[in-house]
């Protein structure tokens, strides 16, 4: 069993280290005070070593069996789970999260590790090709070419404030990455260190008690200075990262600037707009009213997928349902954010959006000391399209009304979109010549389109899209949930007259391992 | 028929546009003569104009039925065949190809264009996933999400000047593009600007017949500030460039400093390193230096994947395979290059080379004016490994050997390299345990490994992987020859509770487009 103390170091290749003297400290979220101990924010020498064994680590880990790397997925799941209330309550701490919503998270975390296993020990993930050779062929015999992913090398993943668990030190790109078979460097979010120590003594665990070479994981401290030297880090080939557009958008800068570029995942932004259609605000305004409004407040607004604009058609009944969201809202009580900082950041944005002119009031709760209250403000149609900077994202729960003057200009609010993480729209059988229209442009945008829902709460499935195009993200050829999230952190390599013996097993006559492959253009598993 | 005059103008979405005073002329390869007409460099506005018919083709490009997508690409290889000798014969006067290589060409670029056809067809690429709802799952129900590929939107394509028909303006990018669904503008090689404007004219002959909207295409002439202006676009959502390191390179930092990133899949240097094992050497030195040399002159060492290195452990028998190589090389005639400029630069680097005190001369053919000799260097691996700069590629058929004292130094030769488009191996029985220290090193630099062959010759086939980690491209994800090649230009989008009548095909009840898909994470087709 491990000693799961929180010791404020830093973990590189399943040793402690804390080399530094800079310390970061967390603080309690719900009072603002600083809890002990420090964590050594980590050296250049210590982001250089955790480059060096990653890099290290990466070709044994590559060429360790598909089961191997599943149970080591697994031993993280329980791992985790092993650590009990310690993490719950150390994550409550840190983050103001609510126990049962972190509770909940946690399943999600390990849900996630336990289907990439499955993944990973079904195998067929590879997209394995296979052309026959064709000797007898002129002018010029065909060789043997076989084709399949295999993993990019090294990651590193930061950490993300508003999913302590699930997009953290074991979350999805993470998770993802191992399963590619990527060794892992995390930054630790400085929002949730010591949740971030224990998880990663729940991995080290997991990699010691299957055999796993350490240097497949490290977790560093710090702050933007070691973020920028991780992501200059000649041994990396890829970056995950979870947060704002102005964070997101420096660490693709900066990855696109090294003398080898690498691919950067970032999830930004998102406002996720929600067209309410006239014959659904008709038929089910009221019900589409709480809807909408317990999105909105659902973890105090704190989702990538927080619905931050809804989009309607001047009239009655639109009011009325604005009326119904404005008193779901006042119903609401104001709610602890994950950080002192973001918590401001929000209390600021409201107070620009109370006083700009372009936008009207139609609830703006109390404001409470170091507390979120949920906000709502519309405007025309004419005036959002004239005014971008209100499609920016703001973080939290308050979100803009775009009343249009009638179905056409509706059609141009969807038309100016940017790229979202999602895009919703609620409607009836009446209103069916319209989503005809509006669908396109909703899924140029988007990266998931729902119908007559919401949308936090993103399903962890094979089917699943959490991307979109930039500025939702920065690759909007990739998700960051779901199974497909394990292509992102691979490439394909061929194989061309490779004798049997020196070839992958994915890849091998007889197809040992029983997966799906695409023999001369034709996909099966005999 | 159209009338299959070069006219020197450029296409706009079906019609010839020829707005700009500035020309461009092509030349004979043979000659350095210039050839008429004179072709109208796209203006600032003929850009614009291209972007603006691209992205208001691109929905209704995308909505068109896999079955006209497919007859769309077919009719484009008949059109290509139909311009007969004339396309031929100004491509042999442009590049200085000969007619039989260019025929092939033809033919591979007619042959690529058909089997996107057959891919786009059958449909399966989508990579379609549904995820069934459960509305009894407890706590909450879970939602019927679908996701699949879709186009990512229009591209530009730039026309490479090895290859004036099979990477030009109907060359792979364009082709699986076109097959995605995406737009396109090509930007034509200056190289090759008449041989582009005839394949335009198929390309559009075949949009008219199959009634494919004209903005799908449109074909441009300038050269790099007409390319930074098509980067810059705002209606493009991604760029295929096959061509130098330099430009490359300069291509992908534009469009990472867009206001909206773009993706770039840029093919550029790599010298596709052999290395020859004691055994093989020794069973079969005089077939290996047949085999080399022939690769390395083949087509006046103009491929992408010419073996540039030759990495060898010292000793009589490779000797003996060196003097066969310079005994092969002693017999080629001096060739005519693509273009002047590609010629000085070869020559420079070979005389560069000759005057580089750590390289000996094995070989080096006498120079002619206008014309290409092969060469053939040697260098210790000591003195290889401490001069980076001998890694670089020199386009044309010059190589360097690198002289190994043991496989010890093969191993570290191997290590140090930089990404490939591919690396090769000669080996025996008796050389397995080095292959099995080899290997990984190689897979891990490469986009494809070769076993006892030679890397030109690249087939276009499913499990084709043209690509490599950087500088061999700028993105290792993807390949540009090849069935998969249609993967770099979409993205998934998941489609949430969306009515059936409103979901593409390929995700509807029923199957109606019979393709393989994921239905809860098992692959089917029923």
């Amino acid at each position: 069993m491990p000693d799961n103390t929180i010791s404020g170091s830093n973990y590189i290749a399943g040793s402690v280290s804390a080399k530094g003297d800079a310390q970061l400290f967390a603080v309690q979220a719900s009072s603002g005070e600083r809890l002990s101990p420090g964590f050594h924010v980590a050296t250049l020498e210590e982001v250089s070593e955790a480059g060096r064994v990653a890099a290290e680590a990466a070709p044994v880990y590559a060429a360790i069996s598909a089961e191997k790397k599943a149970e080591f997925l697994e031993a993280i799941a329980t791992e985790i789970e092993a650590l009990g209330d310690l993490l719950l309550e150390r994550a409550h701490l840190e983050s103001g999260l609510p126990l049962p919503r972190l509770t909940g998270e946690r399943g999600r975390t390990c849900g996630q590790l336990r289907l990439f296993a499955k993944v990973v020990r079904e195998g067929s993930w590879v997209d394995a090709r296979i052309d026959p050779a064709q000797p007898d062929r002129k002018p010029l015999p065909k060789p043997d070419i076989r084709r399949m992913l295999t993993p990019i090398g090294p990651v590193v993943v930061f950490g993300a404030s508003n999913f302590p668990l699930a997009f953290s030190v074991a979350g999805g790109d993470t998770a993802s990455a191992l399963a590619a078979g990527c060794p892992v460097i995390v930054k630790a979010h400085p929002g949730h260190p010591g949740t971030s120590e224990l998880v990663a003594q729940a991995i080290n665990a997991a990699a010691k008690s299957c055999g796993i070479p350490g240097g497949v994981f490290s977790l560093l401290h710090g702050e933007v200075e070691v973020g920028q030297t991780l992501v200059n880090l000649p041994e990396i080939s890829a970056v995950g990262f979870t947060g704002s557009l102005r964070a997101g958008r420096a660490l693709y800068n900066l990855a696109a600037a090294r003398p080898k570029p690498v691919p950067v995942y970032a999830e930004m932004g998102s406002i996720n707009p929600l067209f309410l259609l006239p014959g659904a605000v008709s038929a089910r305004g009221a019900a589409i009213a709480k809807g909408f409004s317990d999105s909105l407040t659902l973890g105090v607004g704190q989702f990538c997928t927080n619905p931050g604009l809804l989009v309607g058609i001047r009239g009655p009944e639109f009011d009325a349902l604005l009326q119904s969201v404005a008193e779901a809202l006042a119903q609401v009580n104001p709610g602890v954010m994950l950080t002192g900082g973001i918590c401001s950041k929000f209390s600021e944005g409201v107070s620009e959006r109370s006083a700009n002119a372009s936008l009207t009031q139609v609830f703006v709760g109390e404001s409470a000391v170091d507390r979120a209250t949920p906000s709502l403000f519309s405007v025309s149609a004419a005036s959002f399209l004239a005014n971008p900077h209100l499609a920016e994202e703001l973080f939290g729960p308050s979100a803009i009304v775009v009343i249009c003057e009638d179905a056409d200009e509706l059609l141009r609010v969807a038309e100016g979109l940017e790229g979202q993480l999602t895009t919703s729209l609620h409607f009836e059988a009446s209103d069916e010549g319209l989503v005809a229209s509006l669908l396109p442009h909703l899924v140029k945008v988007s990266g998931r389109v729902l119908a007559n829902s919401y949308p936090t709460g993103v399903e962890v499935t094979h089917a699943m899209q959490h991307g979109g195009p930039y500025p939702a993200t920065t690759d909007a050829r990739s998700t960051s949930v779901g199974t497909a999230a394990i292509l992102r952190f691979a490439r394909p390599v061929s194989y061309q007259d490779i004798p049997d013996a020196f070839l992958p097993l994915e890849l091998r006559d007889g197809n040992p391992r029983r997966i799906w492959r695409t023999i001369d253009g034709e996909l099966q598993r005999s």
